[in-house]
C-alpha cells in the first residue's frame, strides 16, 4: 500500500475495534483462587481511549474471554461497546457496525491471534501489536512499534487523532 | 539428532506433558495475603492448549506445586489430566502413559528444571523454554525461542500441529 | 540550559511532586473482580521518598486516578499531601505550593503523560521517566535514566539530596 | 581478592542471610484494597533454598518491610529464621549468628541496598543482585548474573554447594 493512500484510509477512521488479550494486556492472566483471571491494563492505552470518545469515536471490544474485571476498567473509560465471549468476531464486528451506521472502511481492528483474523480482514484498517502472531503480522497495514499491553492502542489512536487534527497541540 | 529424525520423532507425539512454574509462567509466584501462589498464564499458550485437545491430542500436567487458581485455569482450558504435588515426576509420567495407552515415544515433555530431569529423558521428545537451568537444556532435543510464560507452550504445540498438518491454514 | 544553571536549581529544591502511573508505577493497572485498580509500586523507591521526608522535604502526589490502595501504600510511607481525582494539575500544584509556603523554583515535578504538561511547566524542575510521552519529554529539564517504576522517583530523590549534601555518606 | 581467597571463603558457608525486596522480588510491590503489599517470588530460588535447607544449612531472613504473605511464603519453603520490620539489619544478623553458633565468616548475605550495608561487610560474604544500588554493588565480593526476583538467590546457594559438592549431579 503506498503512503499517500494509508493516509486516505486513516482520513476515513471513526470506529476502534480492540480484542483484548495481547492488545490491551501483554496476554498474562493472573489466575485467582475464585478461578477469576485479572488482566493488566496500561494508563497510556486508557488515556487515548477517553480522549477518542470525548471527540466522538466510537471504541467496541470484541474478545473470546469473559471476566467481570474487564467490563469494569472498560466501562470506567467510557467504553460504548463491549462483546464478550465471541466465538465468530467477523459477525458481531458486523452487527456492531450496523447498528452504529458505520461502514467497514470506517472502523480500524487491532488484533493479535488467529480468532481476530477474519475480522481483521473485514475491516478498513487491520492493525497489530508488535508480538502478534506472524500470521495476523501478515495481514496488518500497520504493526506497531509497541508491543501489547505496552501502549499499542494508544500508539494507533494517537496515530488516527493526528492525521485528523484531533490529537492535542502544544 | 539429525533433522529427519527429530521430524520423524514430531509425527509421533500424541500428547503433551507440561510442568507448570517455568513453562506455563515465567517462575513468578504472587503471595497473597491468605498464603495462596498465584501465577500468570499467558492467552497465546491457552489458545494453543484448547486447539491441541479439539484436535485429539492429551495434554497432561505434572507439578510439584499445589494451587487450586491453577486447577481452575487448567480446567477451563479443557485439560483431562493434572497431577500435583508431584514428588517424582517419572513415576507419574509413566502412569499417564498407562492409563492413556500411549507409548513413551508419543509423548513430548516440557520442562525447565532438575525437578523435570528424569521425566523429560524417559519421553519421545525432550523440550524446554529458553530459559530452562543448563541441566535441564543439555538434555532437551528442542530448546525453545520463547521464554517460559512467554508462549513457549504454543511454540512446541504450534510445531507438532503443523508438522502433522493440523494447524490453521489460511 | 547550563550545567552550572542546572545546578543552582537543584540547590532551590524543598518539595517533590510526583504523579502515579507512569512514574511511581510501570503504567500497568491490575483491574480487580471487585473493580480497583491495584498499581505495582517499588522499593526503592519507597525508600527514597521515606529518606526525603525524614530530612525535612515536602512530598506531594498528584494524580487524576483514584484508588483506596494507592492511598494506603503512600501513606505507609508518610507521603504528607496526596490529590487524587484530579481533573486540572496545575490548579491543585498551585493550592499545594501556597499551603506549603513554597515558591514554584522550590519544587521539582515529575510526570509522564498529557495531563502533567502544564503543571511541569510551572514548577521548577520538570523531569520525566525515560518511557515519558514525547510530549513531556521535549519540556523536561531532567530525562531519567529509569523508566516510570523501575526507580525514577528514587533516581531524582537521590540527585537532589545529594547536591544538598543530605544523601548518605558511606 | 583472589580467585583461591574466594573459594576457601566459599568453603566455609553454613549459612545463608537474605534481604526481601529486590533479592527474593524485582521490588515491585503490589499494593492491594486493604493494605496490604504483596510480593511476587521465584519458583527457581524456591528449589534453591528448600535443597539447602534439606542438605543441613540455615536460611535467614532479615527485612524491613512486614506482610502475612511474605511469611506464608518463607514458612512453606521451611525457612527457620525471619526477622521482619527490622531497623538495624546488623544488630539482628549478630543474634541469628549467636543463636545458630554461627561465626560470621560461616555467612554470606545478599542484600541490594542501603539497608544491607553494614550486615552484609560484617558476614564472610557480601553477594547482592546484578540491579543492586551501586554503593551496594562496591561492598560485595559477588554481584550475581541475575536481578532480584531473577533466580539470583538460586546462582548464589548453587555457587555454594556446588563448591561444597553439594548439589546435584548427573
Amino acid at each position: 500500500m503506498s503512503n499517500s493512500h494509508f493516509l486516505q484510509k486513516l482520513h476515513a477512521i471513526r470506529a476502534f475495534v480492540f480484542d483484548v488479550d495481547g492488545v490491551f494486556t501483554n496476554n498474562q492472566l493472573l489466575a485467582t483462587e475464585s478461578g477469576e483471571l485479572l488482566r493488566s491494563f496500561n494508563a497510556k492505552d486508557g488515556f487515548a481511549v477517553k480522549v477518542a470518545i470525548e471527540r466522538g469515536y466510537q471504541v467496541c471490544i470484541i474478545t473470546g474471554g469473559n471476566a467481570s474485571s474487564v467490563y469494569k476498567r472498560l466501562s470506567l473509560l467510557g467504553i460504548q461497546h463491549v462483546y464478550s465471549k465471541v466465538e465468530n468476531k467477523l459477525e458481531v464486528l458486523q452487527k456492531f457496525l450496523k447498528e452504529s451506521n458505520l461502514q467497514a472502511e470506517q472502523a480500524l481492528f487491532m488484533g493479535d491471534d488467529i480468532p481476530d483474523y477474519k475480522a481483521m480482514q473485514y475491516c478498513g484498517i487491520a492493525c497489530c501489536p508488535n508480538d502478534a502472531v506472524p500470521e495476523i503480522q501478515k495481514i496488518s497495514a500497520y504493526i506497531a512499534n509497541n508491543k501489547g499491553g505496552k501502549a499499542c492502542v494508544r500508539e494507533v489512536i494517537e496515530m488516527v487523532l493526528k492525521v485528523q487534527d484531533k490529537w492535542f497541540k502544544f
